[in-house]
């Protein structure tokens, strides 16, 4: 595997110089890495955004991928560092659940080792910074043809989130938002085929209501809002060329309510 | 062309995992496509802006580069998408207009192809996410050689933008400011030849005024505002070290006026 | 040396278009440099940050690397432009000193070239855009093998910025926050042998007080702010899973006053 891909996706804030330092720790080991940016503006520490954007991004990339990721609230406790092997391709992360979503889209249980292999960290490991320290030596070394079992035993259990799930009711769907995009678009956490299967639905988006259902922005003038299955698979709320989250106050953790028209003959 | 190198434009956010998606579909298919991101924040479905910005640093590259550009108001609708064979690579777009500056500048008309090919596509295409169902893959199959040809037939008509030209005046000229970059410095449309026939000068931004032409900024004192040539080959308003857009009250579209103080005797 | 990382950081702002365009420039003559983002965040024309930035990223990198660094008030006036060439790579940078710390860290003074080869430059040099029309030239141009003495003659002096160093007094240091990450974490200038020296410390951030010294983060509840080394080799002051920039009232520039306990028996 000559030149492999190692994606980043970090909280660091894109001005900081902590990326920097991890670039360089990846290209000093292994200067054919070719490192792809996925994003450095996860909110700092916040573990469930990083689960929904890994679940949202991950999945179309090869096994062959090396994912490094630094979203790291535990740093330095005793919290393990781990190597999960997917389908998507192999994760470094901080045990701390940020793969939950992508771990229960996964059939089989993955394979996990911990990081414990101090041949390959950095010759001192900061306190505060493992990410470069221990996560960006690993991913080189990996890169340059490591076998992921040199890098420590593998690990049985690891933590998982507990992420909200929507709830079925007898008129149907109770869920709510849980990633509000860059344009204001609201994608909730009812799935696409419960969407799918009523055409025919309400929603209530906080104290704010909205019936009609679409299949793309463009089908209704601008500024009009509508509901439609996002491109992740799951039920969004958007206003096109607008900015849903402004209309309808709303973001991550808002109640989102699915009522579906069939529901009282037919129970769903 | 082995390692081609895919340029990515997007109005996604820098936070948004929308850009991860795209490079992981062109990733799959050619794991050897050197991505390089240009920006993820252009601001949303601002189609005049993106031209601007194509039209800024496109013509630095080479023919063989592949664009991919997602600013995509009309996802979804029965809008085109277009491959667009230029001096400075192909571009990957929607048929919104965003390369009309762009296509201004070239001598003969482009070679624009349509892309209608399934194979091409991903298995399944969403409604809302065509940058990374169909322009992602057919960036990927071409960074791997693919002809153009193979992608659709030929299109012989496409959208353009109607962007407002610099109106000539028997004083000068009446332009307006077209960007305002990271400096706060206001880029006007007024060409760099107009401002060049003439050193003597005054403009009018807004309800302010100011007559001091200078090669670059750091001819006058820090906090000094000072109209000069762009980099762009376009007037500019700048403030040496400080912030023209803060300082005029300015931005894109608001109108700039260049005196010229020989135009009364020789009428230009 | 096939395929050379080239590290970019500017200030240019993550939309701008004059990134793309250093990019172009750089890939039009070696389409298999492999450029890497650090930072186009750098406060503009900021250039302590800047030295402060490169010293907390660029040591981790190796010395076949070339660093483009385009913070450059000065752009067109007479100030230099130079190629630097120490432990972590080459440098080509506005002659500023915004590698100031950098500089002061390397044990020998540094081989430095003054960029004056007109043959290595664009054809059309601006007056205002350096960092495309000659900086990204001539790390086309290294990257391909070029050898750093045909880009012009050596210079034996250059600009050095005259940055604030902590103050030793009887009973500790007087420092001062010189960077708040994307956390709000505080990062002083007083160094980690003067902290590690005295485990029982108190601090005066403003006119806030603080005696809490831990090894990482996770060691206090949430919210809880303390002392403790940076990953940088400085004194940090931080909030577990908080804001301490917001919580303390601080930004770069504030004094930091670091009591040691002994120092009054025994002078420190």
């Amino acid at each position: 595997m000559p030149d492999p891909v190692v994606t980043l996706t970090t909280d660091f804030g894109r001005d900081s110089p902590y990326v920097g330092a991890v670039k360089g720790v990846i290209l000093a080991i292994n200067r054919l890495a070719r490192l792809v940016d996925l994003s450095h503006e996860i909110p700092p520490q916040d573990l469930r955004y990083t689960s929904f954007f890994l679940r949202a991004c991950l999945p179309f990339f090869s096994r062959e991928t090396l994912h490094l990721i630094v979203v790291d609230p535990g740093v330095g406790t005793d919290r393990a560092l781990l190597l999960v092997e997917l389908e998507c391709g192999k994760l470094l992360v901080p045990d701390n659940g940020c793969w939950t979503e992508l771990a229960s889209s996964t059939p089989a249980p993955p394979h996990v080792i911990q990081l414990t292999e101090p041949r390959y960290r950095r010759p001192t490991v900061s306190a505060t910074f493992h990410g470069r320290d221990i996560l960006a030596p690993a991913a080189g070394h990996l890169s340059q043809g490591l076998a992921a079992d040199a890098l420590g035993p593998p690990a049985d259990s690891w933590v998982s989130l507990d992420l909200p799930h929507p709830r079925r009711e007898p008129w149907g769907w109770v869920g709510e938002v849980v990633f509000v995009d860059h344009f204001g678009n609201l994608i909730t956490n009812i799935l696409a085929q419960d969407l799918a299967a009523h055409r025919e639905c309400c929603f209530e988006i906080g104290t704010r209501s909205l019936s009609r259902v679409v299949r793309t922005y463009g089908e209704v003038p601008a500024g009009t809002a509508v509901a439609l299955i996002s491109s992740f698979g799951m039920l969004e709320i958007a206003v096109n060329q607008g900015n849903a989250a402004a209309q309808f106050q709303a973001g991550v953790g808002t109640p989102v309510i699915m009522r579906t028209a069939r529901a009282d003959v037919a129970g769903g």
